[in-house]
């Protein structure tokens, strides 16, 4: 049997697993992260733990696949940008690495962009070929799948579709730019449009200055199925938004699919019905024909699967 | 000696010409279309005057490639939508009548598609494997070039470039949308930014109210060159739109190139330094790092080139 590794970088965290071809995640691990390490104390607890699977599993072990957030080069893995969280890896890349320290190929991809290899090869995206998923997490991450295959652009930096202007002058986002999609559909947007609304409905309106207690986009949720209205309108305006942005990409991209991943992938049906409902507004008809609105499938495991995946997928294997 | 013929339907006339592997334009003609007319009876004369060329061109004739205006069906070649100046085209194939006339194969594209084509062939794309193309007239149409292939999305629809959502609750679009790119910044939209910059200007106030007489965009950059405020004006906000639609493109593809075509591309620099210049306001700086923004190279000659090269390109040629 040959299978591949899968390491998912995060903020705190790095998700290590092993996986069959057909998306079985035969191993995991999970090795704690510093952000204050260097580079190579970084790494080698990841590769130390990462060899000692290997060596309990069965079969060969064909590649190493890495999803980290940030810019990524796609020739050398060079992670270029955007990977605040893991200040040590800015400017050096993790598929050199790895893939030295295992023996196998490597291949560093940005973690939305694993996201839609994983959906691609597992996952919602099996039956597409075109395709967009926006992750929605404290940010938004895209992958788009177009012809079949992860497009990753001319240097490996596409997908960034947290960062498609939605309002010309709207509000600042963290990249410099102004109106990102990301800051006012991201789970960080929707809490604080939550909390927005709860202040600016209280009655009396003096109590208005008050803080709302800070709510997650789990209980928003919950609260917008119980049918608290605030939390209703909140969704609603999200999937407007949301609604709007895969209306541009499928003009744009002539898509078969728009999914949700990402954390707040959770809220199901709550968000995908006002995606749905506002979606003729924002593209040709001609173009929305026949699209598909889909909560990504692949859940815990999605960082390990999509990273294992991408790897795959560039191996041809 | 191989080549292809090139044909560009327009509202009033239909461009014909063969074009040899190199782009050179070995003979041209151009075929009245009446809109009154039927299927057959704009098609045939299209027909017989291609056969008379190549009856008369040595070498061997390998594609028929056809440019329209609208929505088209990648695999038969159906215009399914948009092509409302020639309605007889209308959910019919003009790719397997002149294939059929001709006896070769023939490709129908959308018109600003097969620009992109042209351009990737024979233009400015031919030292970029990522690119986006606008053509900019009385519409916005748009052409995208990704990994080095014209790229047409799931059906053939791709590359609605004129229908980014620029402005969520922005001017209604003839597309049923609202706040669509082409509604700022097509030749249309310009003259009208310019009447009413004019018309607002005007002193004393009372005079706001009288028409001003109409003129076009290639008097507008004239008038920009020779230092007028309000084509200049124009011209600058024209460029800011295009750079917001080029900045979210490139953020979402990671693009090498932004290319300018269409009748307005005529304004070279006066248009394109604008652009320029609020474009990194527009994408993240790693993403917006060496894309050249650039004029289309195919000028006369885009429609039959574009429609040529698309063929060759499909044919593997």
């Amino acid at each position: 049997m040959e299978y591949a590794a899968g390491v998912d970088f995060g903020g705190t965290s790095a998700k290590i697993g092993l996986v069959d071809r057909s998306g079985v995640v035969l191993q995991r691990a999970e090795v704690v992260m510093d952000p204050r390490e260097t580079y190579e104390g970084l790494l080698r607890p990841v590769a130390d733990r990462l060899r000692g699977m290997v060596g309990r599993q069965e079969g060969r072990l064909l590649t190493v696949g890495i999803g980290t957030p940030g810019f990524i080069d796609k020739r050398r893995g060079l992670i270029i940008g955007g990977c605040v969280n893991l200040p040590a890896l800015q400017g050096r890349s993790v598929q050199e690495y790895l893939g030295a320290e295992l023996g196998v190929p490597a291949f560093s991809e940005n973690d939305a962009t694993s996201a839609a290899a994983g959906e691609l090869a597992f996952g919602a995206g099996r039956r597409f070929s075109h395709f967009a998923l926006i992750t929605i997490g404290t940010a938004i991450g895209g992958g788009l799948v177009l012809d079949g295959k992860v497009y990753r652009g001319s240097r490996g930096l596409a997908g960034e579709l947290g960062h498609l202007c939605m309002v010309p002058e709207g509000l600042w986002c963290n990249c410099g730019s102004r109106g990102c999609f990301e800051q006012y559909a991201s789970a960080t947007a929707i809490v604080r449009l939550y909390d927005e609304k709860a202040r600016k409905r209280q009655d009396p309106p003096e109590a208005q200055t008050s803080p709302q207690p800070a709510i997650g986009t789990r209980e928003i949720v919950e609260r917008a199925r119980g049918g608290e209205a605030i939390a209703r309108d909140t969704l609603e305006e999200a999937g407007q938004w949301i609604a709007q942005a895969f209306g541009t990409l499928m003009n744009a991209l002539d898509l078969q699919a728009c999914l949700v991943g990402g954390g707040f992938s959770q809220a199901g049906e709550a968000i995908l019905e006002p995606i749905r409902r506002h979606l003729p507004d924002h593209c040709w008809p001609q173009v929305g024909r026949g699209v598909q609105v889909l909560a990504a499938e692949l859940a815990n495991d999605a960082g390990i699967l999509g990273a294992a995946a991408q790897a795959m997928e560039r191996l041809g294997a």
